[in-house]
């Protein structure tokens, strides 16, 4: 019998299904279930017990994580297994807001049971392996005492006491992640309105320049940290005559290729607000103020 | 006396100083020119000859580097020495469209010269680095030619005789920078609404975020061009409703942190849009082609 410690896990979409299988892995009992049941086919081969019940999964272990679509399905699943949740810990990976996060805590406690919120940082198939990482948020007790078997689904990264801050940072995260392939779309139609380019051949230079370029974003987040503390004048700082003459090029680049170009005009119609506003220089907390509303 | 080949640098702003540094650093005996000749002091103190004219600059080499604002600059600059050039290749690593680059060629031809348009994937600090690279394109005669000198300034990339493709990869490259900034500034924004979050602390999670998502841009290239040469299915595939999901929590959590929505809510538009039109998956080839005006 394994010494280590039990978990349910409700939900097996292709990320429940991977959650599960590292904590199999690592040797914890795990317990599943699924609205089709059939979705716990392989865990059940691979050692898994299925629960016939919402029920019987949260009443098999002392951590109960659910993977569900979003916070209306959590509640919609858990709400029959609600008396069951008391004095045990819920794990809620679903996506959501900040908001919803304070309220699903709120939720739970009110069931007797402890939460955290989280967000994983990984697709199922990187789940587990070193560069996975789950952040989470919510009181610190149930993080620490659950720490250990958290660690068997990849890096856990504890965020504070507030539920929703894991939740704000996991969709700040996914926003990037979003417009860096919006940007990797973009830079592929460039290439392939030419005969001669081809999404590939764009790639194998978008990899490393964009890796490169990575490398300066902890300097830029120092500027608009020390910008916050103190209004200290930043490190970096280019001038925005060439910033909107980039932005120009880019646009009729993008007309030129019949690629949309609305992303870029917009830009450029920002940016030539900001010189008649007085502003010469593009500089990262100014950057991120004016992504403020009102700000 | 050196044995390197002689190498004229027009234009001295931040990056033509990185440029023709790398050349003296190297051991090509070098010419310099700006219109605001004391911008040349310090290459001069490092041994490379300061021209009294553009003139003077274009004769002192086989190979001129002209490194502008812009083409209408380098043509200003350039035109003085128009009759120079004949029998001299030259290099303009100007950011411009490929349009203008194909007119900078017919020009430069007109004059008997050879010419390469070129693309600096780099930022001056990093010239002459192991990252750093070029990107030409024109004839190959002059890029086989002069090879040897331009890898000084960092990794030569030819792309091809059409003069204008190095502009198109080079914009294509920069604009996915652009918009994998806009996503670093996005997430910044919302970190940094709460009182807990910090720039420094998104930056740690997002930097091997991004790193490891820029991993996958090799097989949705690889889904693109399948799908350009064959038509084939691509390998990877995401429900749309899930996306659709992601984009309308982003939405959310930035209204709610008080931070520009509107790249999102114009994503959940489209999203919702292709849902109507009766696609069910959202993939690296059809993004590519909803980028395509008319497309």
């Amino acid at each position: 019998m394994s010494s280590k410690p039990a978990v349910s896990v409700i939900g097996l979409g292709e990320m429940g299904q991977a959650l599960a299988g590292a904590l199999l892995a690592a040797g914890h009992p795990t317990t599943v279930w699924n609205r089709s049941a059939e979705k716990g086919d392989a865990l059940v081969a691979r050692g898994a017990v299925r629960a016939g019940s919402v029920q019987e999964a949260v009443l098999a272990a002392p951590l109960v994580i659910a993977c569900l679509l979003d916070h209306d399905t959590t509640y919609t699943v858990l709400e029959p297994a609600a008396e069951a949740l008391r004095g045990r810990t819920l794990v809620n990976l679903a996506n959501g807001t900040p908001d919803q996060a304070r309220r699903a805590e709120c939720w739970a406690e009110g069931l007797g049971a402890e939460y955290l919120d989280g967000g994983i940082m990984a697709i199922p198939s990187t789940v587990a392996t070193p560069q996975a990482f789950v952040l989470y948020s919510g009181r610190e007790r149930p993080f620490t005492a659950h720490r250990e078997t958290l660690e068997a689904l990849g890096g856990a990264v504890y965020l504070g006491a507030d539920a929703g801050i894991a939740s704000l940072y996991d969709l700040a995260l996914l926003s990037a992640m979003d417009m860096m392939f919006h940007g990797f779309f973009h830079a592929v139609a460039l290439a392939t309105s030419h005969k001669e380019g081809s999404a590939g051949g764009v790639t194998e230079l978008l990899v490393p320049w964009l890796s490169s370029m990575l490398q300066m974003l902890p300097s830029l987040a120092a500027d608009v940290d020390a910008d916050r503390e103190s209004g200290a004048a930043p490190g970096f700082a280019q001038g925005l005559d060439v910033v909107l003459a980039g932005a120009h090029n880019m646009a009729r680049a993008a007309r030129d290729a019949r690629v949309r170009a609305d992303y870029f005009e917009r830009s450029g119609a920002d940016l030539e607000e900001q010189i008649a506003q007085g502003l010469t220089l593009f500089t990262a907390p100014e950057a991120v103020r004016r992504l403020r509303v009102n700000g």
